[in-house]
């Protein structure tokens, strides 16, 4: 019964995250879903991230929490539109609540929306919302043992970001073992190393997300 | 239906959480449910917690992972009893799954069982397991945000152990703030201030423990 409802449920989820990949791609609009625990340092980076794409790209953000509208007024200070979505105690966001995010957004003005997920290294995973591309920040304060430990966020994303990498002497983490245990899972994954704080590893990884919208605008046209 | 389904299931497990907690009085046991993010800290805490508190309880530990049994190998070192739950994709435990995995430790050997659960901030506070005690472990290096952003998991939970105080320099995280928000979500919470790696904070927290597992057999006998 509850696996039955479960793939209900997911089955409902792909359907609305296919029109909302629809709705973006008549739009001209790049979706990016960025996934990661509490604390891994997402808005952070979103926020050093349109500091360096300045230009390059025309951002828009959907906030995912539980409560609160923080992260939506940290990115609505750099005056990236913004639109936050409150999930009550719901622990992921799903493709129903950011079609309804979308409504708020001038879609029009904007060539890509980050999508920034609930704080979770699980539930989030299972859930497109109509994105093109994912990514995963993990933070090197959380250990590298969450690569194995939580198998399906790395295998279902694009990319893995390894934040607060001017923390790494004060940690066991090993980046060389993360990247060995993420390739073990996902062969393809990109992987770039990161600061949000200093700002390390932002161009980097900067020019390869202008690259993946610049790539599907070329093959969209 | 969506509802209806997850209260069926809230229902089932609560009945079952109870069953679990019959058991654990039967033998004299006490149940502790550990909570926290993804690399908040939480076995480092247990290991740390079990020298500390060597001779003065019998503890046993129930590990709660996706996948690997890295957790329990960690305990097992430490000479303690401890059983691995491999929720495969599961973003949380169950009443149900500790149920399956008390009957592989002996109780009568033991006064006090640790579950450690899940790395989450949202879903495992929703399902009691049978514990008569909770707390979650917040680490500086996630923000002083994550009380606000989380309430759920800080007003379900009777104390707050905030962990990485050594990396309180390097972080924006205010303590003060951090207590501030959960009093407001959780008046009689508990707060200790510790760091697992350097053991700062850890003989208040055992203590506080023990006197929570004496004050309970003392009603019981």
């Amino acid at each position: 019964m509850q696996v039955v409802v479960a793939k209900e449920i997911l089955k409902v989820n792909d359907t609305i995250a296919k029109e909302n990949m629809e709705v973006f791609d008549r739009n001209g609009v790049y979706g990016i879903n960025v996934l990661g625990s509490p604390g891994s340092g997402k808005t952070t980076l979103l926020e050093k991230l349109f500091v360096e794409l300045d230009g390059k790209i025309r951002p828009g953000v959907i906030e995912g929490d539980l409560e609160t509208s923080r992260d939506a007024e940290r990115i609505d200070k750099l005056g990236v539109p913004v639109v936050q979505i409150n999930t009550g105690g719901g622990c992921h966001l799903e493709a129903n609540m950011v079609q309804q995010a979308i409504t708020s957004l001038d879609l029009s003005a904007l060539n890509t929306v980050f999508v920034e997920n609930v704080g979770n290294l699980v539930c989030t995973s299972g859930y497109m919302l109509g994105e093109r591309l994912r990514f995963v920040v993990l933070s090197t304060t959380e250990g590298d043992d969450k690569v194995s430990k939580y198998p399906p966020m790395f295998q279902r994303t694009q990319a893995m970001v390894i934040n607060k990498v001017d923390l790494l002497e004060f940690t066991d983490f090993s980046v060389e073992r993360a990247i060995e245990d993420a390739r073990k899972l996902n062969p393809d994954i990109e992987v770039f190393t990161i600061s949000a704080r200093t700002g390390e590893g932002i161009p980097e990884l900067a020019k390869w997300i202008v690259g993946k919208v610049q790539a599907w605008q070329g093959e969209a046209s």
